[in-house]
């Protein structure tokens, strides 16, 4: 059986190096010298059985960890850089981290960030079984000192926006759990979406100075654009008829369809709010970028109890709850 | 029940600000600006059961989650400046939350190092039992751009030196597990070694440009001096009557005391290499840090198999065997 050592030494060293330069992995720390620029960091915790079905494809996994990290940057308007990985694994299974680390470092050299540290170690027994897979990694971006991305800063009156069109992994996730039955040759592209999401690196540093708020979409876009609003101090009205549905999602019972694309996660598209002066600029990098970008709402006053309301075709607007939360 | 989000709030915001300018928590990222320093990183996944007694009081947790972090930055000659924390739970533990938050945030103020994100989420059904705790610190420091320390570095000639006392969190986890029989009086001070351990963030910071070489004891005094060993291309001889026993550990059975000190885990010293000329220095830096700096041993030219010996009092020299490996 491998050694911690061993498996560090054989899957996760030698990766891609990226443009801060650093020592590589070996040290009790990495040492890193981001030049000057200004970071923007996250993390995330992920556990198969949890954010993955327990018998997730390991190279997915891989791919998907990194991605939704580098989706949080993608949100701060943040260039990757350079991430940390914990692994904590029941046992030294060499082929799955094989996989696991063939999907990781692939999304890492596809978008410039390399790996420079980490952490191995064995999942806490329950009863006779070692916890399954848990994976923590942290992802270190370089933003623009003077036109970063958060999630405040919307202003009453501005669009709503979101980036392709989420939903996709919702509805997946219902097919791989036998809750929602597939429609013939719509499950190819709903799983990729689901498996492998596109974090919107290219937008986040592009709505730079052009956004007022981002977030990216893993809880859902109801919750997400939710956090924006809280965080800004308004509410904001989507209309219905706007809310952009792929042409595998529009398959499905329209009610099914809205329901994901509205409060389903996982997806990690961006939704972010910009001032209407900046429609046509907006359009324009929609152009560039080859990725839908719809106007699907407006930022209105705070209202409470419900900041975020939906309005339908025929003009009935209905309060929108939604989000995901792990303890609930 | 708590929310996920009702938890961050609570325990986990308005948190010590650090010197780095950020944003505070709620976004997507944490926005950082690290003023032009060199960056120290380092990420440890601890859980309950694995690194921690299933039971540990969770106000150490806290405390030494993030020493351990903390201690790999001393390791490396850097400032403690901010840290992400990602924290898995079986469920919404409102008590247990509200002390490990204290024993963190305590820990945190103590080093200026500012809780700038983080992460938190449940761990995954093992049968019908969620895993224990599971966290994951990712820490970041400032270090000197010309001397940070690294485990590369350590010449032949150059002394092999050692912080404090190690030895005594081992002994402290077999009177905790009943294999070692604790002698009346020394429980306080072990245990206490055991659940508070003090990272040597001045230790390192004043070892930059002093040290060769230098790496926390996390694994063991012969492992992480083997890690040094390993990297710079070197090897080493200890002396056995040098070796730094604290006054309880030395009213042990010599034999478990000197295994102890060697190979126990779990101690967050410093063990680092030096210039036979910096000795006056480092003696100098003992007495303004108050802390014992021992010396005790020599680094030696590379051997095929036994990098590491030890010399005894009558003259013999062994190979020094150990370490710790999460799978072996």
């Amino acid at each position: 059986m491998p050694s911690e050592f061993d498996l560090i030494a054989q899957y996760f060293s030698n990766a891609h190096q990226g443009m801060w330069p650093t020592q590589g992995v070996g040290d009790d720390c990495a040492l890193v010298d981001p030049l000057g620029e200004r970071l923007a960091v996250t993390t995330d915790m992920m556990a198969l059985g949890t954010h993955f079905l327990p018998e997730a494809n390991p190279e997915d996994v891989g791919h998907k960890a990194l991605a939704v990290n580098l989706s949080d940057l993608a949100a701060a308007g943040a260039e990757p850089r350079a991430f940390l990985l914990s692994l904590g694994l029941p046992h030294a299974d060499e082929a799955w981290v094989a996989a696991f680390s063939r999907g990781l470092l692939e999304e890492a050299k596809t978008y410039g960030c390399a790996l420079i540290g980490g952490d191995t170690t064995r999942t806490p027994l329950v009863g006779t079984t070692h916890a399954p897979v848990t994976m923590s990694i942290t992802a270190l971006g370089a933003v623009s000192a003077t036109h970063p991305l958060t999630r405040a800063g919307a202003q009453v009156g501005d669009d709503v926006w979101v980036s392709g069109t989420p939903g996709d992994a919702f509805v997946a996730l219902g097919i791989r759990l036998e809750t929602i039955t597939p429609v013939a040759g719509t499950e190819a592209y709903l799983f990729s979406r689901m498996d492998r999401p596109t974090p919107r690196v290219a937008l986040g540093v592009a709505l730079r100075g052009v956004a007022s708020a981002c977030a990216d979409v893993s809880d859902g876009l109801a919750a997400d654009l939710g956090h924006i609003l809280e965080r800004s101090g308004v509410g904001a009205e989507l209309l219905e008829e706007k809310v952009p549905l792929s042409s595998a999602l529009r398959t499905y019972p329209r009610e099914l369809a809205l329901k994901a694309a509205l409060t389903g996660g996982d997806d990690y598209e961006l939704v972010f709010t910009a001032s209407v002066d900046r429609r046509d600029a907006i359009i324009a990098l929609s152009q560039r970028l080859g990725l839908p970008l719809t106007r699907l709402g407006r930022v209105t006053p705070r209202a409470l109890g419900d900041n975020l309301r939906l309005r339908t075709k025929d003009g009935v607007s209905q309060p929108l709850a939604g989000g995901f939360d792990h303890f609930r």
